[in-house]
């Protein structure tokens, strides 16, 4: 009887809620299912052996204390390793569980700050679900703002602080974001960078698919601003299972991170952020292994936009210069488009899974990242047979 | 200007405090310093040739999956392995990064809950210091309960209750607790789950001494209820550096709890769990890493032990059967003994660190478990001559 009341109430709260990706997996994991639902990496670029060699190295070669305690900022070499800019400043790197967990310490860090009014984040729209629920889990109120082929409309913000909207936190993926692969152009960023400094907000600018270019001119990324505080993570470069990201931030609210980091799970792991380092700092081999990842995606993406392009001309597709993901939208709503396509063996997810205040009606996130492109065509034929079916 | 208000904001939040012992933790690593401060694993137990053959077989033999993204409630290899109970219920268990981050998450999730009056949790009064600051970050307002040979006073805790206390949680180390090595006893074990199920709280169960009774005789642990949720780690029997951990809960809450971790991290690291799971599965090499190790812990507390003894009859000495910590109290206070014993090349935790309510004068918490034993007998001529003369 107790417990069954304590359950209620804990049962009650409707911030965890579960994702509709997630539900959507699981079906895209039957075998007859060709899935251009996930964002993972494709399996063959995933550098194993190159983790074998390190893995076993830094056992070799540190001993126990790369399986020991390590401190909550993170290993000093990966840290030194991790920042971009040409002064090193590992002070304001701190390591986290992939970018995920980053965006959740900030979230955490800045939810808790003195401000007046409702805690506001702006995010794009469609926006990164990633980013919706753990911000919705901490009680951030969600102001969604519309993304064109040049990212976030900052106008459209801008318009909205001018109307009373009091950002306390901005997410935006600047490079190819996720959803829909836009990226933020060099006058936008300029342009946000100096909303947020004159508004007084922070820039949340989650960025795992940087190094993801890949027609070779490297996307612009936002200029440096005391209010940036950036994320990154080496997920879709190195190997998602072993959970490596970081923040890069004004190392004043790093140090603040940091004990953030340390009541939520001590430390990221000593070994898996040794094994990372080892790779990163084997500088020959990681630009040759960026540049053949590179040229798989660009032969996926290419596929994927042909066939497409071929046998589905009814739906309109923004083909992006880089990271995992193209954007579809048809002119008119198809009723149960998602379900009847899994039907018919092909997996796609919807734009409405991603949207925050717009419905985004008849659109659709179409990855080329993990599926063999050999299934594509095949795959978007099915996808048209369930358009014209609906 | 602007930024600098923001930073002011952010900085204002007084729930993110350094520790105590992290700040010791720096002194501590003084080539000249021998450390009884620290809680970590002996660096000859961590099975780091054992590591090494799983890591690399778990690479060979399952290929980039073992570096692919995994499921937020761990791997199911894994899961099965950490459950306890005869009848194998995996649905009980969700993987975390240490049992830090299961703390946090379960804080996350009963703190989010609904209820009247104030979010407290009732806590050990010295306590852990991470389950201190952990909660303290959740706003939660702490009751602090003393601490017996019998570990947790059940009676006080009724007390206050009957009184008036409303806690939403109470938070236990059951098995040779840190900072005061006192384990549970079986009566109060069952009194604190009485107590829980007619009172609606819950009893967090942190658990990761189980394995460490030096002296056969299993500890008890807590009686089966759904009020109770279990928290384990592999850090002290394993690798810290691993960083896996996990939740033992009625799987409605398990089911909860995954959906906080999805939000925090998405997941733990595929390959340190496949890694872990592997240690775990080979049970006869897994029973003697245990006694190997129990072994080696038992001879350092017994060198401690008698150490403190021999040299300093003034400190009284709570010797426990097992865990990593001896708890020291002497008659009148030393002022600035943490600070003199450090000039003199030794370093102790005051009991003042694991405070919650009381103040926990003149006692301290003496680990043996990382110390060279051969060293223990100079440490504590350093302590009895710092005493001495202060």
């Amino acid at each position: 009887m107790s417990a069954s009341a304590l359950f209620d109430r804990l049962l009650d709260d409707d911030r965890w809620s579960s994702s509709v990706i997630r539900d959507l997996l699981i079906h895209a994991r039957r075998p007859d299912v060709i899935s251009l639902a996930g964002g993972l990496p494709a399996q063959e670029v995933i550098p194993r052996e190159r983790c074998m060699v390190a893995a076993d190295r830094i056992l070799t070669e540190r001993g126990a204390v790369a399986l020991q305690y390590g401190v909550s900022a993170g290993e000093s070499e990966l840290r030194e390793l991790l920042v971009r800019s040409s002064e090193p400043e590992p002070d304001r790197i701190v390591v986290t569980a992939g970018s995920q967990q980053a965006l959740d310490l900030v979230a955490r860090l800045v939810g808790g700050s003195t401000g007046t009014g409702p805690l506001v984040a702006a995010i794009e729209d469609p926006g990164y679900l990633g980013a919706i629920q753990v911000l919705r889990s901490h009680r951030y109120e969600l102001a969604g703002i519309p993304v064109d082929a040049d990212g976030l409309v900052v106008d459209v913000l801008a318009e909205r602080i001018a109307a009373g909207l009091r950002p306390r936190l901005c997410y935006v993926n600047p490079t190819f974001q996720n959803p829909t692969g836009a990226t933020l152009s060099a006058e936008r960023a300029h342009q946000l960078v100096e909303l947020a400094e004159a508004n007084d907000f922070w820039i949340v600018a989650d960025d795992p698919y940087a190094e993801l270019g890949l027609e070779g001119h490297p996307p612009p990324g936002l200029p440096r601003s005391a209010n940036v505080i950036r994320l990154g993570s080496t997920s879709k470069v190195v190997a998602p299972g072993l959970r490596i990201g970081w923040i890069d931030a004004d190392p004043r609210i790093a140090d603040r991170v940091v004990l953030v980091k340390q009541t939520a799970d001590l430390h990221t792991s000593t070994f898996n952020q040794l094994v990372v380092a080892e790779i990163l700092g084997d500088e020959i081999w990681w630009e040759r292994h960026l540049d053949a990842l590179r040229a798989r995606y660009l032969v996926r993406r290419t596929h994927l936009a042909d066939a497409l392009a071929q046998r589905l001309p009814g739906l309109a597709v923004t083909t992006q210069s880089g990271g995992f993901f193209l954007w579809g939208e048809l002119a008119n709503p198809v009723p149960d488009l998602v379900s009847n396509a899994l039907q018919r063996g092909v997996a796609v997810v919807p734009g409405s899974a991603f949207a925050v205040e717009s419905s985004s009606p008849n659109t659709m996130r179409l990855s080329y990242s993990a599926g063999a492109p050999e299934h594509f065509d095949e795959a978007v034929r099915r996808l048209a047979e369930a358009i014209a079916a609906g």
